[in-house]
């Protein structure tokens, strides 16, 4: 199944995609929503509500609403070599939050106060149900499925200190969706990952070469805390950000990103000035 | 006005401290939701529900539903030359989870797979409306009120990678409350704040020592990212936690924990040993 958050004139409502169009999931506001009903495939594979023309759809943030967004850094084994590091025996962890996220087509404004915006694409991770101390096997029973993240970053603003969090977490700068995928249509180990900016090709990755797997993190981070249904986890990003390149790229107002997971879709979001 | 969240034998209840007494806030969960609602003083100032002795109240978290715990780090000026290091320009920020906050006399598990468990006791500060670009002038209407917490660190963990979100975020593991104070009875600015750890004194700092005040907080953050009625802003511990003591000395099951800030109240901590 294919899930999705949209926009309607008085709201938001949760839908199933059925090829060229949505049916919406009536009485369910969004994913975050219909995730917390422990039923919640089966309400999802019932619904029968009105239809929309996905051409005709706009779509939401995936999940308004996840308790948690846990991000791992530095997980692509490719990269990280490439980079003349060892690969870590514990992933680097930091912090997104609810208000941070933003629809898969959605503008994202580049903020005044720090030049240096960059593109992270990203394997997001959903819950489904309660994770607590689950072995790596038993995760997948946990995950509700998979979905696409630009990690958008604020690099000045990730650089101040030795702690990331307020380089990611800016109000409505990272894109998800554009639809969560049941673990039953997707592998999460063996899928292309894509940045375009502009239509260039800046990343590419698989998903294979990393060094977390979505099992591996679910596991890891129920020894320290419950994993709620519709918590969003993201898997880190492959080499190519516009930080590390060799001159510097950053995204500017009219630029426009694009991030592919294979499998999953793709976010295509410009980039627009403040607004005053 | 001292308000507080209090366990009944069917759920929790928002209550106002009136001496000896909590007078319950009817139709109202928890102080999560009670302050969602735009005339949350005067709810909470009107309330004539049922009394409850203070001496017979069990305090619940705080703040069950927080959409965003943000913490900061390094924050008082005299430990932070004592450690032989310059005033920061920026505030270290990382983050907390909801799910990692427990009640202020509850029972903290001591985890088997970090023996490194520590205190760090710090004035909280609770949002009572949506701060987005607000300035340091303005941040003070954006305040609901000040608690206490005992930011419970699990150094283990907090030191495996650079981002020490994960250290940070255990179940249940940072005692919060007892009470919010709104703002008309504290001064965030000058309160005595310490630690004792089986009645020894472990920390003994002021308020009047932040290098980020909690209005310069707001305001900091609030360049960022939108606050939200019921988000929670910690504003680092001072000198004398176990980490940095010689010998160093982490709290084990059978340990006492008590954090007060004068004027707020005291947490006070049993730690425990895992449940099997």
């Amino acid at each position: 199944m294919r899930l999705a958050t949209l926009r309607t004139s008085t709201g938001t409502v949760a839908a199933r995609l059925d090829g060229d169009h949505y049916t919406l999931i009536e009485g369910c506001e969004d994913l975050s929503e219909l995730l917390c009903e422990p039923d919640w495939t089966e309400i999802a594979a019932a619904a029968a509500g009105d239809v929309v023309p996905a051409a005709r759809a706009e779509l939401a943030t995936l999940l308004p609403a996840p308790g948690k967004v846990i991000c791992a850094g530095l997980n692509y084994a490719t990269h990280i070599r490439e980079m003349g590091r060892e690969l870590p025996e514990h992933p680097t962890l930091f912090a997104k939050f609810a208000d941070s996220l933003t629809g898969p087509y959605d503008d994202v404004v580049a903020p005044a106060e720090d030049p240096m915006l960059d593109w992270e694409c990203e394997l997001g991770v959903v819950i489904g149900q309660d994770a607590y101390r689950v072995t790596e096997a038993e995760a997948a029973d946990h995950i509700a499925g998979y979905t696409v993240v630009n990690d958008v970053s604020m690099r000045g603003y990730q650089r101040r200190t030795g702690e990331w969090l307020q380089g990611k977490i800016w109000q409505s700068a990272t894109p998800v969706g554009p639809v969560l995928v049941t673990p039953d249509e997707f592998d999460p180990e063996h899928a292309a990952i894509t940045t375009k900016v502009n239509g260039r090709l800046m990343q590419e990755a698989n998903t294979g070469d990393l060094v977390f797997t979505a099992a591996r993190l679910v596991a890891y981070l129920s020894t320290i805390i419950t994993l709620r249904p519709g918590d969003l986890l993201l898997t880190g990003t492959p080499g190519g950000v516009g930080l590390a390149r060799d001159p510097q790229v950053f995204l500017r107002p009219g630029d426009v990103v694009e991030v592919e997971v294979d499998g999953l879709g793709r976010l295509e979001n410009h980039i627009v000035p403040p607004r005053h």
